[in-house]
C-alpha cells in the first residue's frame, strides 16, 4: 500500500489529470489488501461493497464526462449505467441501494478492467484534446470526480469495517504499524470572539455546491476545547450510568438507544477487564488517550449535557478552524485510527455539530444530475466537520460540510465540546 | 359552544387566575359536543384522546403547583400521575404512550370530577393564599398551564379530526357556520431589507423557554408571499405531474411518498369529477382561495422547488412578523378551518419554515422536569410559524416557536413562499 | 347478569326463536357492565370492541336473513353494512379490521337500536310467517346466526380482558364470586385402544362445515391425562428453567418467545414472592390447582416435551369425549376463569391438540358468503377442544373444533397431555 | 461438471465410503462454475452462500463423525464450529444466520483446504479402521451425513438462482444444453382404491427419523392427475383473473399476496407479448408444457381451488406412489429446469400438499443433535413429495418428506391435482 505511506501532507496536485493520476492509484492502493469475497460485501443499505466503489467512482467519470464530452467515446458495458449509478435520479434508473452486495457479476477482474477502459480514455481524450468542453469545465469536472473518489474512498474504508465486524473472525484489513509518539495534549479552551463573521467557500479553489455562498453569520463569544473527547473521557460518562439516565437524552435518541440496545459505542466490549473494539487493524484494547470514535449525535448530544457543555455549531467550528493549518492524522497516514495527543482542530474524527444540515443564504444547486449531489439530502442530518483518520486530506478545507443521520455510527465520527464564553 | 363565539380578539386576562379560569372553559367547551366513546379515540401514537388531554392538562396544574406547593393537597387518585403524565421523565413512571385509547378506566365522568377537584383546591389556595410559592412564581406556573392547555386544545381537535377520519360515516365535530366574507387578497410579495436583526423572546410576557434568548441575527434581502399558498395553487402543482417527479422532492420526502403512496394532502380524495376534503364540519368540497392545509414538509418543500421558490427561515418569518398585528383566523373564531381571502401573516394555517428545531445561542432549559418541555425535542424536527385555524389566539407571539417531524401532517399545516430579494 | 346464574346445564331450546331470544340475551347480559367507553376498547387487530361485537352479529342476521328473505325488509341504517361485516368478502366491502376501535360512531344507544331493530324484523317475520325461506332452511339460518353470535360472546370477554390488560388500574370485568368446591381430581390416565374410529358431526344437529364429513380415522392406542395441566405443574415447568431451555422449543416457538420475551403464561407477574395474575375479575393470586390458561401452542408443545409426553390429536380427543356428557366450567357459570379439581375433558381451557387445522376428506364449503366461515383459515392455524370457561355451553359438541395461531395466547387455551399406550 | 452427465439413474453406492466420495465429488462438480463473489452470495436468510453450504456439510461430519469418534483428530479450525453450525443448539453457539453472507474469510480456497482436511481425515480413519464407533453405527453416520449433503446441493443451486435473481444481469450459472424430447404426456386421471394403508419408512435403507414410525392411514377413495399442472394450466389461472379474485384464496394467503404483490409465480415477467422466466440457464421464454414451478402454497391452494379440485394428502401421494419405479428429472440429469412431457410421479417439482408436517404417530426424535434435524420443524410447514430438477436422485424414496412454509417459492415448488373418487 504504498501511497499510504505515512506522509501526512501530500503534495499539491500540478493539474486536474494530475490528481485524477493520484486519487486512482490510491483508491487501488486500498483494495490491495482485500480478497475477491471481501470485494462484494454489503453489510447494510447505507454501506456499498468495495467492488461496487471502485466501479461507481469510475461510472462518474463515464456518466458526467466522457459520455457528453467525448465524442466517439464506447462505453465497457452499457448496463453498467443502470448497476453502478448511485443515487443521480436525472442519470437514469439505478439498481437497488441494498442489493449492491449480490452483484457478483461483473467480477473485480471485470471491475477492474472498467477502471482502466475510463481512464485510457479520459487520458487519451486529453492528450488529443478531444474533449467538446473548454479546458476550464472540464479540469472543474474532472476535480469534481477525482473528490467524489476521494469521499468514496473514505466510505470504503469504513463500509468495509462495518461488514468484517460481522464476521466472528473479527479480520485485520491492515497490520497495525508504529504510530509517532505526542506529547499530551493541551486540553485547555480556546476563546472565540465571535462578531459578524464570514463563513463558506467563496475562494476560487474546489468546493463542492452545499458550502457557499459565502455569508454573514452573527456569533456570540464562544470557546472550543482543545482536542476531541477521549475515550478516556467516555468511559467515565458510561461509568456515571449516563447511557441508562434518560434525562441526559434527547427524547428520539433515547428511543433509538433503547431500541438498539446501545450502551457503548460500536464496536467495543468487555474482554478481561477491559475495554476492547474492533478496528481496521483487528481486535485492539481501546486506547484511553485517543479521541472517542463511533458515537452517534444522540451519544454526542448526551455526552456534552452530561460534561455540562454543548455541541459547537459549523458556524462557530469554522469560524475557528479557517485560520489554522490543516494538518492532521488523515487516510494518507495510514493510521486508519484515531490517534492519541494529536493538537489542532483537524483530522482523526470526524466532529458532530449542533446544525442541522441546511442549504446556505442563496444556495442554488447547479442543473443538471449533477445538482443531486447534496442538495436532496437536507433535511434531518447534521453537519460535521474537520475530517477523520479515514478522508483522504486533500479533500479538507476550512468550509467542508459532511452529514449523516443522528443514528449514524459507522463512519469515523467523534466530538469536541464547545461553551458559551 | 359558547367560547367559540366568532370573536377573533379575545380581551387580555386580568389576571392568572382569570386566564386559568377562561382556559378551563374553553376546554370543557371543545369537549361538548363529544360522546363517551369520542372521548376515548386514538387513532395513532402521535395523538391523544380526547378524555386523556383532559386529564393531562389538569394533571400538569396537579404535579407542577399542587404537589409540590399546596400543604395539604390529597389527589383524587394517586394512580392518575402514572395515567397522565405524557414524557415528563423526572415527573415519574409514565403509561405507554400508544395507549392511551385503552383507558376506558377512568370514566369520562370520573375524569370531570377530577377537574374539578384540582381547579377547586387551586382556586381555594388561591383563595386562602395557602401556596408556599412566591406570587409571581405561582402566577409563571399557573400561565404556563394555562398556554400548556392550549397547546392540548389545538390537539384535542386535530387529533380527533384524525381519528374521526378513520370512520367511513366521517362524522362531523361541529355544524358548519356563515364565514365573513373577505376581498381576495393581494398576493403581491412584500420585501424586506434585513441585515442584523434580533428575534426571540426578550420582553416580560409569557414565552417557553425555547423562544429565547432574544439574540442577532443576520439576514440577506428577502420577500415573503402576501398570503399562504393555496388549494387551487396546490391542485395546479398536483396537476402538473409533481407527486410523481422525483427531482422536486428531497431524497427523503420521496421515500416516504412512497411508502405511504401520498398523491394529495391529507384527507382529499376524488369525488365526482372534484377534490373533496374531510374536516372537522365533515366532507366538504375543497375551498380553492382557501389556504392548503394538511402537508408534509416534505410536500411544502417539493411545491416551493415546483414554484421556483423557497420556504422561509424562521428568522426572517420572525422579522416580519414582529412589527404586525396578531390578527387572523384562530381557534375562537369556530371556523376550525383556513379561509379564504385573510390576509396578513397569523392564523389560518402553521406555516412550514426551512429551519430546524434547534436551541438559540446561549439556550438553556429550567431545571427539572419543566426543562424537558421543549429541550429534548432539538432534533430531525421543522419549526412552524404563525398559528393555525385551531389554535387559541392567546397563545401566539412573534416568537412563537412550534415544530413537527418533516412527515407529519395531521395538525393544520401549511406554507408560505420565501425567495431572495 | 342474570343469565350467567351459575347454572352449568341451560335447557336445550325449544325452537329457533327460542334459541335466538336466550343468546340474544345473554349478549345483552354480558355488556351490562359496561361503560360506553369500555364498549369501544380494541386493543389489537385479532380482537374487536364489545360493540362491535354486539353489531356484528346483528349483521350476521340482517345480511345473511333479513336482506335476502324477508320482502319489504328495511335496513335501519345501510352503511352498517359496511361497518359490521368482519371478513365475508362475498357480502362486500369492510371497513379495515385493526380500526374497529375507532368508530366511535355509531354510538352504543345506536347499536342497541340496531339490535332491537334486527330482533323485531326477525321476530315480526317469524309471526306473519313473511320469509321466503322453508321453515327448515329459515331454523338452520337463525341457528347458524345464533350459534355465531354464542362464539362472539366468548371473543367478547377474552378480547375486554386482553384490552383492559394494558389499563395500569387493572379494572374487574365482574366480582368474584363463592366457586364450588370440588374434590381434588383424579389425574390418572385414561387408556383408548383406538383403531379404526369415526369422527367428525353426522348427525342431525348443528354443527359448522368443518365439523364434518364424518369419516374413518386409524387410532393406535394411547391414554389421555385425567385433567388439564395445572398452574402449579406449569411453576414446576418454569422453574425448571424450561422458558430458557432452547431444545424444549419448536425452532419457530423459541423465536417467538425471543422476540416477545416470554417467561410466564399472559397475565402473569411476580409480586410479594408469589405468581400473581390478571382475570375478569381483576388482578388474582395463581390459583396453583386451576388449569393452566393463556399459553400459546408453543409453549403447550414445550410443556409437554418437557412432561416427556405430547399433545393428543384432535381425532384422540374426540374419540375420548365422544361418549362422555357434556358437564364443565362454561360461560354460563359465571365464574369467568378455571376452577380446581373439576373431572372430565369438558371445559375451563380450551385444549391444543397437535393438529393442524384441515379439512376433513371430502369436505366442501357452502356455496355464497357463508362458506367463508371456516374454510379460508385452514392454514397455519393449530385445532383446540373442550371449550372453556368463556365458552357458552350450548355450543359444546364433541365434534367441536376451533382454531388458533400457534402464537396466540388472549383466548382461554390450555392443554391436556397424551401419551402413546 | 461431469457427473452432472445427463444419465437419470445413478448406480447404488457400493459402500458407505462410495457414497461419500461420490456425493463429495457431486458437491465439488456443482460449484465449479462459480466466481469466488458467487460463492458468497447471500439473497435473504432463507437461503446460504455457496461456500457456507460447502463448509457447513463438512461441518457435519466433522462434528457428528469425526469429532465424537476419531481419537486424535485435530479441526483444521477451530473457530468453523461457530461459523459452519447451522441450527444444533447441541452442537455449540452459532453464527447469525442472517448474515452469512458476510463471511469473506475464511475465503474458498480454505473452505475447499478444510473440505479435503475433512475427507482425508474420513478416509484415514476409514483406513486404519480407528473409529471407535462399530461399523454399522459409523456406516449410517456417515450416510446421514451424505445424505444432508445432498439436501445441501439442491438448497446450493436453488438459492443461487435466488441470489442471481437480484442481478440485472441475469447470469446463467449453466449453458442450456438439449434435453431429450417426450411425447406430451396423458393427463388422464389415475384413481386408488384407498382403504386401510401404510404409509411411512419401514424398510432397512436410509431415511430420515420423520419418514417413520411405519403406520396405518385410512383413505377414502381418490384420484391423482397424470401429471403436474403445466405452466400453460397456471397463464390460464392468471388470466381467469384469479391472482385478484380473493374468494379463491385462503385469508392469509391473500393478505401474502396482497403485501409481497404476487401476481405471478416467481422469476417471471411480462415481455414482447409473451411470459418469460429466469431460470439457471439465464433469461428465457415460459416453456408452456413445462410443470410450473417457484409457486407457494398459497397459490397452488388458489389454483386448486380455481380448478374445481384440490391438493392431494402426503399420505395419498406417498400410497399411488410407492409401488412405481422412482424415474424423472432429477438433479443429475443436468436440466436444472423442469421438463415438459415427462410421464409418472416423480422429479420435476416438488409438490405441495394439503398435509402439514407433523410427527407420525409414536415418532420420537433421537437423542442428542442429530434429533434436532427435522423435529423442531414440525409447526406451520406444509409437506411436498416427489423431488425436483434439482433433487439429487439418490435422495428419492416414496416416504421422502420435504416440507417449507406456505408463503416460500425459492425451491423448485409445484403442484398436482387431487380429487375425491
Amino acid at each position: 500500500m504504498t501511497l499510504l505511506d505515512g506522509r501526512t501532507t501530500p503534495s499539491p496536485a500540478a493539474s486536474a489529470l494530475d490528481l485524477f493520476e493520484r486519487t486512482r492509484a490510491q483508491t487501488r492502493a486500498l483494495v490491495q489488501p482485500l480478497t475477491p469475497e471481501d470485494m462484494g460485501l454489503q453489510s447494510m443499505e447505507d454501506a456499498s461493497p468495495p467492488k461496487w466503489h471502485l466501479a461507481h467512482t469510475t461510472w462518474f467519470f463515464e456518466e458526467f464526462i466522457l459520455k457528453p464530452s467525448l465524442p466517439g467515446y464506447r462505453p465497457r458495458d452499457e448496463r453498467f449505467a443502470l448497476l453502478f449509478n448511485s443515487y443521480y435520479v436525472q442519470a437514469g434508473p439505478r439498481h437497488t441501494r441494498s442489493k449492491r452486495g449480490l452483484l457478483s457479476r461483473p467480477s473485480v477482474p471485470d471491475v477492474l478492467d472498467y477502471r482502466m477502459h475510463v481512464e485510457d480514455a479520459l487520458r487519451d481524450g486529453l492528450a488529443r484534446d478531444a474533449f467538446t468542453l473548454n479546458q476550464e469545465d472540464l479540469d472543474a469536472l474532472i476535480t469534481l470526480g477525482c473528490h467524489h473518489e476521494m469521499q468514496h474512498q473514505e466510505l470504503l474504508v469504513t463500509d468495509l469495517l462495518h461488514a468484517f465486524s460481522y464476521n466472528p473472525l473479527l479480520p485485520a484489513y491492515a497490520e497495525p504499524k508504529p504510530a509517532p509518539v505526542y506529547p499530551v495534549q493541551d486540553s485547555a479552551w480556546t476563546r472565540h470572539e465571535g462578531g459578524l463573521v464570514e463563513i463558506g467557500h467563496g475562494g476560487s479553489g474546489f468546493a463542492y455546491d452545499c458550502e457557499g455562498p459565502r455569508h454573514k453569520v452573527w456569533l456570540e463569544p464562544y470557546q472550543l476545547a482543545g482536542r476531541p473527547v477521549t475515550n478516556a473521557e467516555w468511559i467515565a460518562f458510561m461509568e456515571d450510568g449516563s447511557y441508562e439516565t434518560q434525562t441526559l437524552w434527547l427524547m428520539e435518541g433515547w428511543a433509538v438507544r433503547e431500541r438498539e440496545g446501545w450502551d457503548t459505542p460500536l464496536y467495543w466490549w468487555r474482554q478481561d477487564d477491559g475495554w476492547w473494539t474492533y478496528t481496521l487493524q483487528g481486535a485492539r484494547p481501546v486506547d484511553l488517550a485517543a479521541p472517542v470514535v463511533h458515537v452517534s449525535y444522540y451519544e454526542a448530544d448526551a455526552f456534552a449535557r452530561w460534561a455540562g457543555h454543548r455541541l459547537p455549531t459549523e458556524a462557530e467550528w469554522e469560524a475557528a478552524a479557517a485560520p489554522t493549518r490543516i494538518d492532521g492524522n488523515f487516510l494518507e497516514s495510514g493510521a486508519l485510527t484515531p490517534r492519541a495527543g494529536l493538537p489542532g482542530l483537524w483530522g482523526d474524527v470526524w466532529q458532530w455539530t449542533s446544525s442541522a444540515f441546511a442549504p446556505y443564504p442563496g444556495f442554488r444547486p447547479p442543473d443538471g444530475a449533477i445538482g443531486e449531489y447534496n442538495g436532496k439530502f437536507m433535511v434531518n442530518q447534521m453537519v460535521l466537520r474537520g475530517g477523520s483518520c479515514a478522508t483522504p486530506e486533500r479533500q479538507m478545507r476550512a468550509s467542508y460540510r459532511t452529514f449523516f443521520y443522528p443514528h449514524q455510527r459507522w463512519q469515523m465520527l467523534g466530538l469536541r465540546l464547545a461553551a458559551d464564553s
